[in-house]
């Protein structure tokens, strides 16, 4: 701030090069040291308009190390150097505050007798000798605060503190303002070489010669008078990103009665009227900070008998609304460009501009008046309020009479998937970050808090107790996805500007100066980001939301969520429990024309963007009813016996289902389901072409670990396309390939890419085989693996470069190895997390594939990725701290 | 066989230098063959007393090619050629077999007509001409066997052929004998350059440089009076490897009447009888052959005209008693050195003599009967015959009564144990070959049949149904675990007397040929092996068996199955089920004397020999009772109510237990327990040593995928150490290490060798994590897989060298690099399988570890990997092939 001239306290320093000569000369300074501190302190003082040691007019100074790599808290600061008796009496004079200069010099006799002259505790256990004096004054008056202690008790302390450095050093208390300054100066030299210091510039490789400089600076005082004053602002709105000046300030006080709350501090605005001068330099200063920094800053300053001093300036902290109107802003104002401002966003804070949020008052309120009654994971981001009800037929029932329903289950399954979109919230007992209900609901745009452990929900009386109080169905409850919090009763909600324009079409973008903001920053990642953005979607509804979000393609459609929709249950569960390879092509021609419809409508809405559709891949028990009831009418409609259903349901059952019979596992024994799906495909494919569409399926074979796996399926899907080809005269272009989702798959990819025409990373099942971790079953050890940084996020949100990574990386070069133009994603959940598609753009993936609610954040994500990866002609990392995390 | 002067059939060769000529030169000879092949023909003529193409006493030979590498069905062979019309009468005078000598004259001419005129099918769909006509004639004879057709009919037959051929290629039939020859022999060397032999060529690397040779050979014939004759034998009794002449023969008869069962033949004794010359000769031949061959000869031969003739010599099948005993033998008679007899005993082949096996009469005559009632794994070999009990309390009962009992479950669990140990056999109808089940019988020596799926078992009913027949308890069934069979009743078995002499010590070594020749082998394998053997025990009488198989210390012991022995499961169900730390503690106070007395007694057994002891690992659902009886009757002993118990065991319940809260994470969120186990460990060695007996514990640590987990248990391991050592006064050496049985601690092995002193490759979670497929629920698809020749083996039981096996590479390289002295052993199943074993020699393990019954077989196993290993002058193949399976 001095070298862009703005009012600094005076002040100089000592170089590094003194510290050196120092350490070289047996702590001695150059002979010329003397002279300069004089001559630089005179021009201090004539800047101060005061006098070092004046009683009258006196300048008090800080002594502070200024090391070239900062390395906070290791060395010493002695503030209010000066002060003597006289001094202190000449500074009550001009303040006429006894309290504040004897409180401010016992202040500097701690510190000094402390850093300079040794008054310490000898060892960990004991008590700081100053404070021991402290409380012992403070027992003495039956008080209990340092604030209780009055002018008085400060001079007394001042003098116990000097008896005290007496008596235990042998060193007696300087008088003399010049001596004090020499113990000073050396004394943070000398500090250069403490333990302390020693220990963190071998942590951070600091290097020992460096040395550390020494900064003399004047003390300016906020409280000596009406003319006096301090405050702190930011030169924008923190909360809202607008474009003014916004603090607070209070005259006659120092910055802690700012931030102790026991006066209230006044509007910046209100100095405007009262010091109109002053507030005119002020926003003087806020602009040149502004050009200079190019950020919003947080800035503290003293009023000093009518002369105004910056003690600080940082970058200031903002909520995400505020970070992106902000850099919006500045690139209006030139100020930054569109790179910077693509830096400045955190991805995650679009969550904001797309999710609606609880109004904050009424939800602090609530939480004031004890209605938080839990917290769950974040596993859908947004907030939603609703009437709680415990299974999915009445989520649908109660939604079709309007009602806005929270659907609560112990965990959700395949089962719910129809409640689940009825209701305007999901919250969950059990599962982690990536269970079912945390997958489906990101999916589909749901506010969900999942694995919320301390619900005790019995689905039979339709209660849940939580933590002492019982909700029951129908009452009414909030919850917020971003947060993971769990409100009893109502909050109210406003929604999202940007999905008001995008996905609800009920509001003209002219009219969302919200919605501008995030088209813009969009604009401006899709301008550096090189990785492409699709997304996971099932339904014609989800792949247009993804689109209007910027989704390039679908990486990931699920073809067994299709399953569970109107009258397909049926037959695929006649399908799975057939008896004969007869039957199950029975219930399978009933499927076609089903399944084929389905995808109709996806490359319809997909309009010729790639749709990679995965072959079914769950275990089957996820399609059969489990309870009695369900199994007694699906024996009526089969027509067979309940013990039959009964006993086939039973013969699915798996103790690992996750390692069991699914994914390529049911296309190689059942071929038939393959071809049909396959059928299903290209026949929807065929079709649409023929209408004038474009089509380009990607056929993608789950859970491959040996590359004879995917032959067998591979020469199904050959076989159907051709077949279908024939049939309806027409061409269409498909690739197929694979996902890799087990270890297996990555050590063999140079096998598996000879026949695979792109690999998709399933890092969900990845992270669960290579780390040997559930994600359904890890709560009761993750989190606490997480608090104890045995891995330093959930690997399940966050990749795991070095474990899962270093699969990803291998499976990519035997890849392409084979194959180099072997295209390369990702559908784990990862593909919407930053610092995974960070890690994606690093080791060569074509795209990430995430939940269409992320794509906005996949895009800013991906921009930020390429930016860091710019060649950059100011090098501010090593480029090979950008290398992904590859091991030797 | 000619060149040790054996008498076989005389002929002459043409060398490939011929053939490279003949290609080099337009398909023209060298000038001087003609000459040469005329001489060697005279010679072949004097030899074999009979004249090519003279009627009266003719020589047909046989035309063949005769490759440097051996290329199967690749190139063409005529036989019986030198026949034509009056050639055929004159043979039919010698032979007095117009049948006979016209069927060779038609096979001849067909062979003939085919490969040197070209008459063959023009594409794949169509028949064969020559059959064409063979179809005819028995389609207007009424026939449906060759067999039917008459001397007349093959009469007819070479006619209509030969007619054929004419119309169909223009050629005529050549009546010459040398024309014959040269037509043959140009057929020969021009086949070199067949589609089919150019195609085997390309597969199998063999240059075409190379060329054939062709070799003439004289034709012999049996079928030519009472003076001539034909037989099969083996050098020495291939059911017992008796040191005896052991095969059949058949006077005035072809190979063909001695193999189609039409006449029955006659034993070799018999021929001794019958023409004592011959069979002198036949001995002579016998100790000839194998004195040569150095190996047990399956030998024909035919008796011409009263001229004895060998036709072909090949080693000779054997079961795996004679296998065993011959290579011990041949030793003994100084045929072949210990290393040759180590290379021809398959290590599987020593189960024969390890197992209680059935009488085969006995057994064969079951099946007859129609009492084969299942097939299931062959989980644990040998034979066991018991009565059907169908849970392991009645197991129990019964066995204490003197029943012998076939333990019967559709799957077994921890719960089981000390049924299983009363039971003489294990029967399951679910589960693959590393199920509880399997793993369990194998460490207890017990014979198992796992998997079964067609046993329908209602434990309600106490009956099982099994294809139709329904088996009640108290029913009896033989096992046979060596081949997977249930058979209904009683079978006879014999004990092994391996474990008469070694286990039970009821009988002398001295009166046991068996166990004599079983120690030698030993002896020879200890001599070559460089891995060491140890094994999974985790009791004392294991163990103690597991010595008396020689292994040299325990490999795994398993905490957790001692949690099941008298006394132990209640305070560990209290452990697991208390709600506090507190709780847990005293639980855990309670088991540690009873875990001490444990390792004491194995400590005791294993006398100074190194024992890895794993810290708990199974998840904690599998200690708890899960049937409502038990637990109201274990809320009672922890005077708790029945549903707190309930709800307790309830919150245990994980979807994928494989990857859920176990192994090293229970003891990072119980540190409790590690304590206890750890003190117990180091109690019982203090204890142990200050009686005299040395002690060498290495502690490992399960399912290690990070290094900070493994270090956060080492310190608590560690700790514990110093305390008992200060405590007792005493120093033991120990050791910590870790499994690597997750791709992640593979993976990143350099950094868990940092603190790791050993790794244990857990090759079943290894492959179950690495290929994500669960042994317990892989039945559905890994048996089809292995059907489909996906895998090549059920890679649970043969190590999966490419996936799993790449990554053990990987875990060595990376851990050894950071610690050169890491010990790397296997616990897995696989430490028991031979090609699991010669792999982990070649990867550098410094043990292999598998259940007691299996020492023996790893040791063999091991002794041949190394002898394989071993630079050899005769280098068979080359030494890249013994690389295990690294991938680029």
């Amino acid at each position: 701030m001095t070298n862009i001239k703005l009012p600094v306290p005076a002040g100089f320093t000592i170089s590094t090069e003194v510290c050196t000569y120092y350490y070289a000369n047996k702590r001695r300074y150059p002979k010329s040291l003397a002279k300069e501190v004089k001559t630089a302190l005179k021009k201090v003082e004539q800047a101060m308009k005061a006098k070092f040691g004046d009683p009258k007019n006196p300048l008090l100074v800080s002594v502070r190390s200024g090391a070239r790599a900062s390395m906070p808290g290791m060395m010493d600061t002695i503030l209010n150097l000066g002060l003597n008796d006289s001094v202190a009496e000449g500074l009550i004079q001009k303040t006429g505050n006894p309290r504040f200069v004897y409180d401010s010099y016992r202040r500097f006799v701690q510190m000094y007798g402390d850093v300079v002259l040794g008054l310490k505790p000898t060892h960990k256990d004991e008590i700081d000798p100053f404070e021991e004096i402290i409380e012992t004054r403070k027992r003495s008056k039956g008080v209990h605060l340092d604030t209780d202690l009055t002018a008085d008790d400060m001079k007394d302390l001042v003098a116990l503190f000097k008896s005290a450095i007496r008596e235990k050093t042998g060193n007696e208390f300087p008088d003399n303002p010049m001596d004090q300054l020499w113990g000073a100066i050396g004394a943070v030299f000398g500090s250069w070489n403490n333990d302390r210091a020693i220990a963190y510039r071998k942590m951070y490789d600091i290097p020992e010669s460096w040395g550390t400089a020494v900064n003399v600076q004047s003390m300016v005082f906020g409280n000596m008078g009406e003319d006096s004053g301090t405050g702190v602002a930011f030169t924008r709105d923190a909360a809202t990103g607008a474009n003014v000046f916004y603090g607070e300030y209070l005259m006659n006080a120092q910055g802690e009665d700012v931030v102790a709350g026991t006066r209230t501090p006044l509007p910046i605005a209100k100095l405007k009227e009262q010091n109109p001068k002053i507030y005119g330099e002020l926003e003087k200063i806020r602009k040149i900070l502004e050009k200079h920094y190019r950020e919003m800053m947080d800035v503290e300053f003293t009023i000093q008998q009518g002369t105004l001093y910056m003690l600080q300036c940082r970058v200031g902290k903002r909520t995400a609304f505020a970070a992106i109107k902000i850099a919006v802003d500045m690139v209006g104002e030139k100020l930054i460009s569109d790179r910077e401002a693509l830096r400045r966003i955190e991805p995650d804070q679009l969550n904001q501009l797309l999710r609606p949020v609880f109004d904050l008052r009424q939800k602090e309120a609530a939480v004031h008046e004890g209605r938080l009654l839990a917290k769950g994971l974040n596993a859908g981001p947004g907030a939603a309020t609703g009437r709680v009800v415990f299974n999915a037929p009445d989520a649908e029932e109660w939604a079709k009479r309007g009602e806005m329903v929270v659907l609560t289950r112990i965990e959700t399954s395949p089962e719910d998937i129809r409640g689940m979109d009825a209701a305007v919230g999901i919250l969950t007992a059990r599962g982690g970050m990536t269970s079912h209900a945390a997958l489906v609901a990101r999916q589909m745009g749901k506010v969900c808090v999942a694995g919320c452990s301390s619900l005790d929900i019995d689905y039979r009386s339709h209660t849940m107790s939580v933590n002492g109080k019982v909700v029951r169905e129908g009452d009414w409850i909030s919850i917020d996805g971003t947060t993971g919090e769990v409100i009893e009763g109502k909050v109210a909600t406003r929604p999202s500007e940007v999905l008001e324009v995008l996905i609800d079409r009920t509001l003209d973008q002219k009219e969302a100066p919200i919605y501008q903001e995030y088209a813009k920053v969009m604009a401006w990642a899709d301008r550096y980001r090189r990785l492409k953005i699709r997304t996971n979607a099932d339904q014609p509804d989800q792949a247009a939301n993804a689109i209007a979000f910027g989704a390039e393609g679908i990486g990931l459609c699920r073809t067994e969520h299709m399953f569970f929709g109107e009258g397909k249950i049926g037959p695929m569960r006649e399908m799975i429990l057939a008896d004969s390879e007869g039957d199950r092509r029975k219930a399978l021609a009933r499927l076609l024309p089903l399944q084929r419809a389905d995808f109709e409508g996806i490359f319809e809405v997909m309009a010729g963007r790639p749709v990679t559709i995965r072959t079914i891949d769950p275990p089957l028990h996820e399609f059969v009813p489990h309870e009695e009831p369900a199994q007694r009418e699906l024996a009526a409609q089969m027509g067979v016996s309940y013990e039959k259903v009964k006993q086939r349901v039973e013969s699915l059952h798996e103790f690992n289902p996750m390692l069991g019979f699914r994914g390529c596992r049911l296309g190689i024994i059942f071929p038939e389901i393959t071809e049909m799906q396959s059928r299903a495909i290209f026949e929807a494919a065929a079709n649409i072409q023929l209408r004038g569409i474009k089509v380009e399926p990607e056929i993608m074979i789950p859970l491959v670990g040996n590359v004879k796996e995917l032959a067998h399926q591979e020469a199904i899907v050959r076989k159907v396309a051709a077949e279908v080809m024939a049939e309806k005269k027409v061409k269409f272009k498909y690739l197929v390939g694979t996902m890799i989702e087990i270890p297996r798959g990555a050590i063999t990819a140079d096998e598996i890419a000879a026949v695979a025409e792109f690999f998709s990373f399933g890092t969900n099942d990845l992270t669960q085989t290579t780390l040997g971790v559930s994600r359904d079953d890890a709560g009761r050890f993750l989190i606490p693996y997480v608090q104890m940084e045995i891995y330093p996020k959930d690997p399940f949100e966050v990749l795991d470069r070095i474990g899962v990574g270093s699969l990803m990386e291998l499976a990519i070069e035997k890849g392409r190895g084979v194959r180099p133009d072997l295209k390369v994603g990702i559908c784990g959940e990862h593909g919407g997390d930053p610092s995974s598609i960070d890690f994606c753009h690093l080791v060569g993936n074509n795209y990430v594939s995430c939940s269409p609610f992320r794509v906005p954040i996949a895009r800013l994500a991906a921009a930020r990725a390429a930016l860091a990866d710019e060649p950059s002609k100011k090098v501010k990392k090593p480029a090979a701290k950008r290398r992904p995390g590859r091991r030797k």
